[in-house]
C-alpha cells in the first residue's frame, strides 16, 4: 500500500540461482579491512588477531524444499543442518569452532520434536567440537525453517578460496561420490510405497550406507586435518554439495581455467554403483549430478602428487587445463562436454 | 518413517518462547576457550585476537509473523532486518562490522521485488559501515524468510552483558519509547480501512514520526559511541525490542537484583502520546510494552550520574533495588508490580 510501484518484472527462472546472487550482490563493495573475503565463496573470511582469521558461513533449510519431514528424522535433521554449514568452513580450509542457530516453527511441533532437533545438533557439535553459542526460536505459520551460522578460523592467509588454481594443477577429491543422492532414492521410493500401503514396513536394510550419507552427512574436517599433516597447500577448495559437475564448473570459472575429468577416475561406492543400477540410473550421473555428498573437491599442483598418492582418501580425477574446454573423459575414451545437470537440492 | 517415538508431548505454549530457549540450550557447556560467551544474551562473544573480542548475533524473520508485507516495503524490510541485528551487536556494546544474509521466497515474487529487499540492507550496511558478506537464497514453498547474521567486535574485555549490575545503579534508556507501536497501530489501521473500501487512500500524513519508528528503526551505534565519549562502561546493556518492561525485568533477572521505575521519568514523544490518546491506549502501556523501539536500556553506577544527566538523549528512568521486588512508581505515587505484558511481535 505504501509500496513503490516495480516497473520490472523478471521471473526468478530468468537469472537461475548463481545469476541471482550474483545480480543481488554484484553492487558490493568492502569498506572494513577486517572483511578480508565477502560474497561469492563458501564462507566469508575476517581478520580480527595477528594470527587468526575468522571464517563465517550461514545456511538456510527450510521444510519441503531442504528436506522432507516424512522420511528425515528430527535428529538427524538437526545433525545435518550443523554438518552442511560446517562443510562450508572445511571447504575454506577452515576448522569450525563456533555455531548459531536460527529455528521457526509452527504449533504443530511439541517440545520435544524441537529437543530432538538440537539433540542432533548437539551431536555434531560434540563430535566436531564446536560450540553453540547463539540462536533465536521463532514461531512459523506453516513449516519448519533451521537457519545456521558457523564460525571457524585458520592461520594467517592459508583460507582457501574456490580461485587460485593454475593450469596442469591436479584436481582431487575426497572419500566417494553418488552415495547421498542414491539414499534419497531409496527413502523415495519407500515413501512411495508407503504411501500406496500404510501398513508396509520401509525395506531399509542394506542400504545403511547410502541412507547414513543422505540423512546424516559429515564435513570432511578430517581432510582438512589430513592434508595439513601430509603438508599440502589446496591452490583451490570447495565442498561437493551440488554435485561434482557443479563444483568441478565453479573451480574453473572462479581461476579462468578449463579441466578435463575422467569418468574411470570418479570414486564411487561398490553399493551405489549396484543401487544405481537397481534404480536405472547410471552411476556416474549419480556420482556427478546427484550432490549432497559433502565431500571435499580441490586443486593441488602436480609437484605435490606424490604426497596424495597413496592415500586411499584421496583421488586425483583430473586436471585442469589451460584451454578453456571443460572435459569429461568417458571410459569409451569419447571427450563430452562437463555440464551441471541442476539437480534441485531435495 | 524411521523417527523414533516421542513419549512425551508438551505443547509450546506450556513453556513460553524464553522458557522454550532456556530449556534447548541448558545442556550447553563451552569447549573452545575462544568462546568467551555463548547462548542467554543478546550476542555471542568470540575472541580471536589479543586486542578484540568478536561479536556475533543472528536473527529469523517471518512473513506472517514478524512482518505483514501489505503495508511493509520491501526495502525497508531489508533494512530493518540489518538494523534489528546491529542493535542487538550495540546492546553488546559492540561496534558492528559484517552481515550475512540468507532469504527465501516462493516464485511470487519477481527478482526486482528481491533487489529492494537488498537495497534496504545496502542502505543500513551504507548507513553503519557494515560490510555485507555472505549469504544464500534459496526457495520457499509459501511466505518470506529473512535470516540475518550480525558480527562485530569490542576492545577485549569492553563487551556488555545483561549481567553485571549493582544494587542502586541507575536504569538508563536512550531516545524515547513507544512510538514504533503506535506506528503498527497506524498501519494496521490503514490496512483495515483499505480492506473495507480499496478505493480509499491510506491518512498517513502527520505520523511521519511514528511510522518512521516503526518501519525504519535505527540501532543505537551513536549512543554506543556517545557512552565512550563520556567515557561511560554501563555495567549491563539490553537494547529495547520487546517491550521496556520485558527488558527490565531481564536486567534485574540477570544481575539477581530488583528495581523500581518510575512512569514520569520514561520518555515518550509528544505525537506518541496525543496519537495514544487517539488510540484510546494509554500511552505508558507503548512505552512499557509496545516493543521495537531499539533504544538502548542499561544500568551505570551513581557515581556515572554527573557523566549523564545533561544529555538529552539520555534518560534516567529508575534505579536497582537490593529487595528483589520489581516496581513501577506511577504519577499518583502508588507503586504497582513491574509485568511484562508479552505483546507479541507483529
Amino acid at each position: 500500500m505504501i509500496e513503490e510501484p516495480t516497473p520490472q518484472k523478471t521471473p526468478l527462472s530468468a537469472l537461475g540461482e548463481f545469476g541471482l546472487i550474483q545480480r543481488l550482490t554484484e553492487a558490493i563493495t568492502l569498506k572494513n579491512t577486517t572483511s578480508v573475503l565477502g560474497v561469492g565463496d563458501d564462507a566469508a573470511v575476517l581478520d580480527f588477531g595477528p594470527d587468526s582469521e575468522v571464517v563465517v558461513t550461514k545456511d538456510l533449510l527450510l521444510e519441503g524444499v531442504h528436506f522432507d519431514l516424512s522420511y528425515t528424522p528430527l535428529k538427524h535433521l538437526g545433525y545435518k543442518a550443523a554438518a552442511v554449514n560446517l562443510s562450508d568452513l572445511c571447504a575454506m580450509n577452515a576448522t569450525p569452532s563456533q555455531l548459531l542457530v536460527g529455528l521457526a516453527v509452527s504449533n504443530r511441533f511439541p517440545v520435544e520434536a524441537l529437543e530432538e532437533i538440537y539433540h542432533g545438533l548437539y551431536l555434531a557439535c560434540d563430535r566436531y567440537g564446536v560450540d553453540l553459542v547463539g540462536g533465536d526460536t521463532t514461531s512459523s505459520q506453516t513449516g519448519l525453517v533451521l537457519s545456521v551460522t558457523a564460525i571457524g578460523h585458520v592461520q594467517r592467509g592459508t583460507a582457501v578460496r574456490r580461485s587460485g588454481a593454475s593450469a596442469t594443477d591436479l584436481l582431487v577429491v575426497t572419500g566417494d561420490l553418488g552415495a547421498a543422492y542414491l539414499g534419497l532414492q531409496v527413502l523415495e521410493r519407500e515413501k512411495a510405497a508407503w504411501q500406496a500401503n500404510p501398513n508396509l514396513q520401509p525395506e531399509l536394510q542394506g542400504h545403511e550406507y547410502v541412507l547414513e550419507r543422505q540423512l546424516k552427512p559429515e564435513p570432511r574436517i578430517d581432510m582438512i586435518r589430513l592434508l595439513r599433516d601430509l603438508e599440502v597447500q589446496p591452490t583451490s577448495l570447495i565442498d561437493v554439495s551440488d554435485g561434482l559437475s557443479s563444483e568441478v564448473l565453479h573451480l574453473c570459472d572462479a581461476s579462468g581455467l578449463g579441466c578435463k575429468l575422467f569418468e574411470s577416475k570418479i570414486p564411487m561406492d561398490p553399493t551405489v554403483i549396484r543401487l544405481a543400477e537397481e534404480f536405472g540410473i547410471n552411476p556416474i550421473t549419480a556420482a556427478l549430478n546427484g550432490g549432497e555428498d559433502y565431500e571435499l573437491l580441490f586443486t593441488v599442483p602436480l609437484s605435490d602428487w606424490d604426497k596424495i598418492k597413496g592415500n586411499p582418501n584421496l583421488t586425483a580425477i583430473g586436471h585442469l587445463t589451460e584451454s578453456p574446454q571443460r572435459l569429461l573423459v568417458l571410459n569409451s575414451g569419447q571427450e563430452v562436454e562437463l555440464k551441471a545437470q541442476g539437480f534441485q537440492h531435495q
